[in-house]
């Protein structure tokens, strides 16, 4: 269920049975020479959407760009400030507590999201705190990434071994050949797989990663491999909203 | 061409011959008893990808919750601070021009939003000149409506004439209607034709419009008027973005 | 009744019958060779005074340095921030709210206010809605500019027809004229009529407006022209106030 | 000269001969009984006018809202919160600067401001280096009150001797009286001198002075005693200026 | 060498050989019945002052009061906001960056800080990017917990098995104790080893964690053990920074 | 009795007796060719744990980075931004409120702090006052200078008469050598005693105080000297706690 897809009075009707609700969040950066930019936005979308239809949960609209300065070198990367994101995660989450949503899942998309993301939510306790004392709406909040568990964790493994890396990798290239086959793109890879190695700024990254990548072959992506890890994310996920949202 | 689905060197391609990129901006509030709640998200989105389509232009990632405060009183309306709106289009932009990106046309599908996005263009005029001086990227931002233009103007009256209203028209979930078919929603709507006024904050909102439509019959929408509505705005803002890209 | 010329207990007395005010707000930015910086915050404040006068409401202290980034390549123009002009916005309307004024009318001289005015509203809203939720002051902030009636407008346009303009136009110069006889100012105009455009940045603004007029002859302004003008609005704005704060 | 009655071809040949600029800051603040709300803003845009005549110095438009949060007890006071105030001593300075002010006298009417005032200027010099570094325009950024000065605060010892307290003081009344001779008000002031204290909040304030006032006695108000410290003012502070200006 | 603690011109000279510097950041928060709230602030700076000897590195001021929002139920604890904490990280590091150090090693005493200081880094590298560009200062920011090595950590499991826990843990609360061996506490804990599960706001946090520890049992703390887990941090960390400024 | 070295159940005692508390503030910047770098810093901090020995008070974590915006040409001086101090404090001020704090005396150990930290006093009572209106806690901050009090002016003068100066002291001097007698600089005083005057920003003091100093001959510092300013300002600090805490 999308909330954006939702009347007013059906979420009305939801919050009677259910205080919980998804918010995907990704990034708009760049992923290489044949990654798509939305990657991240896009599969936590997609993967989000999979889940709330797998868990009955309502699911919120997309943070499309999140925080990619360190990608900045590359056209066409788009970021939030820290700063900037902190207070659209502070908007969101106190919008929807107005309504008596309690427990917000932000589905990530996008490993440079999540410190900011954690700080977000401490600003948000802390806001509330200060606004509204011991009467504050007692709102819970947890980012997980989807690729954090086992299920997904184990097919990268298997499919991709050490060529798997952490920027551009081929599950990410290959879920959205999955949901996006007609944005399948040829590049060449040269070195096929990428160094990889810590970095800091945007010129950093750029001269350590030139293309990009880091320690990823994204040219073993292929639709049936991002079928396979697109379900595998949803089935982990759903497990995960389950017993978030039915913690005492 | 949608920047989420291109890679950077397409990105980078792109900006050999164009400096243009169109941004959606809608909100995610209330439309009433069987308005969708992303409305304004969603019209501006596919409105911004097909006149992207039409006018060879990039599309960027939908600003999709915007500024609705005066919505806040019914359930599953989200907003941002106006604030907070001023800081994501300043990273939006900010971000986009380092790139070389220097005209940004931001479609538009919230009335409310249109104070906040100009007051917005004005803080990135005044950063980008106080951290630069003379040097600063020459950056030009406009914001148009999707219904700004004579010919969705002229179809919305002769489809619905004075039962069009300000919120929830049957303009913009026709259009919904036409872009998301499995959608439609069958609501009671009483009085047919809302009542209309002038408006504060969201408790005065409410009591004025208790079912949260502004002086529209929604009840007349139909995804065949939501057709012509649709290739009409297209039509229009494709030429707006080419009269605006080919500014001297 | 101007707040600045009353003591204490006075508006403490106000308070018991009235719960409205009058806040001037302007901008100091250049209005062409012959018109004076202050045009705008003075027009607003003179303007306000005779409304408050006329309405007995109780006017508080101008607003003077408003929004104008877009004037920043000329001599003398000074301009907040969109972000402070919020601000500043926010404090005047909580501070007074505090002793109990709900109804805020801002007369303003200066069309590039009014969106960031707007704006701010909204985040005022925000602010009180979150810091108290349903027992938070019921504020109604409302921005009129001075020539937004049909008494202003019919002069105007039968005074100076196409001469009038939209920036340093000869209907503000002529007020300016009326209200401070001893600083008419004689300079060249050349052409008489200003070009007229759309605008985007400082920059781009002085390229296309040499001389910082747009589309106006203030060359035909006359004080007794300003006379007239500067009567219309505080006949046509008393109105308006009275309307406001007289709602339900 | 004042800036807002001067046209912009005025303001780039004054700097030809002259980098210096006076800013006027009050307060609008309750000042007892009978003093008036405006004091600390009119008595400091009336000094400042008459600073600017003796010295042929430009002066701004007045910052006629300051620091006031002690006196939010009492009806009519407004206040910015110090963050803004900040800000707005921030826009005023840095927007000068562009044009090529370098000299800003502060003229200040409200002892409370000044510990804001004072943070503002190192806010500004802080983001002048951050944004420009060793390119930076050099400001110089002074406040003064108008009684610190010999001339003013031997009138007032012997004019009001132990009478004259730190709140609401009849030099200040005077002044008043001397400037708006037709808003001369009469209220019982008892005790005839007011109580005096260090203070805290705005609720403590109000608990130690009832009426408002701290230590004076502004019943000794007199018309021709607020001419004698306006002279004294404008004369000492014009001298100020001038040095100020002239230091190398 | 602590920097607070030499002359401006040996650090000139310092500069002259190294880039490098350590800044201590910790945390003032409860640490269970017997721990020191002071814990996290002091073990780091304490190891940082430790590792600047061993590897002849500046050590800067500490950062004592880190994001300690989850703890607030409990007296004593202070917190900065996250965003705070950012503006603070990002002072301390813009200000030492004009002198020319590059290279920031944060020496970290509490896990609750690592996504705040994190998100400030990306800060710091996204504001100097905005207000430099190309020719911004490169500077690297790197964020260790004096835990995150395998000499601390095998020390703890060799000490303390499963009663380390994650707050109030046994090993900080030795090391405290080694270090500050006039202010060992004692205190009942019941049950020995304390409960252990996620956690959300400081509600929430003091209902699962009555007496404020996490799956710890400090009663095994001993002064001796202490000193072998800060003699391993020291070494450990003494490394890690060789390697950061040694770093092309 | 420092807070950090406290356990949260001796901080729960302790406010059964006592609401008050000390916050030592100092700064982190050049103090002339033989003052060390933490002079502010130490300075404040240990003599407000001598405070908090006599006079039986708590004593929070020291603020060790100030305001220091104008030394900011001397290599290590590092600052806070006004704007970010101002957080700080107010974080300091409502987080120790929350349990139950009330009277927060700051002991500052240098003079640019002052005014900002007079400016956060205010932002932390309208923050206050905003978000819980009457229901507030009343908390009372103020902040007193070590040297602020007779002991301390009288020894300064009776020691090193004129050659004290106001930056870089003998007084501060001595206090440091008395407290880190293994820290006693010798640095050539050319001329000996510096010269004085007004300053405005970092370039502009360097102009003016080459070495860093402002009219002081710290030459004449000894450790003896340090340790009779140390109890000087102990004993009257200690007297002003005790006022503080006990005035109604």
């Amino acid at each position: 269920m999308r909330l954006q897809l939702s009347t007013w009075p059906e979420v009305e009707t939801y919050l009677k049975t259910s205080k919980g609700i998804i918010i995907p969040i990704g990034s708009t950066e760049q992923h290489g020479p044949n990654g798509l930019i939305g990657t991240d936005a896009l599969c936590a979308e997609e993967i989000a959407l999979g889940v709330g239809a797998a868990a009955g949960a309502l699911v919120g609209p997309t943070i499309g760009v999140g925080m990619a300065v360190h990608h900045m070198e590359f056209p066409g990367t788009m970021t939030l400030r820290p700063s900037t994101l902190v207070l659209v995660i502070r908007d969101y989450v106190t919008a929807l507590a107005e309504h008596g949503f309690e427990r917000f899942l932000f589905i990530n998309g996008h490993g440079g999201n999540i410190a900011t993301v954690r700080a977000a939510f401490n600003e948000v306790y802390a806001e509330l705190r200060a606004a509204r004392g011991a009467s504050a709406p007692e709102v819970r909040c947890r980012v997980i990434s989807w690729w954090e568990n086992e299920g997904v964790y184990g097919l990268s493994k298997e499919l991709f071994g050490s060529s798997e890396g952490s920027h551009a990798t081929p599950s990410e290239v290959s879920v959205m050949q999955y949901l996006y086959p007609d944005h399948i793109k040829e590049a060449p890879l040269d070195p096929p797989v990428a160094p990889s190695s810590q970095f800091y700024d945007a010129r950093d990254y750029r001269r350590r990663f030139p293309d990009g990548r880091i320690g990823s072959n994204p040219g073993l992506s292929r639709p049936e491999h991002g079928k396979r890890l697109y379900d595998a994310a949803v089935a982990a996920l759903a497990d995960k909203y389950r017993n978030f949202v039915g913690e005492p």
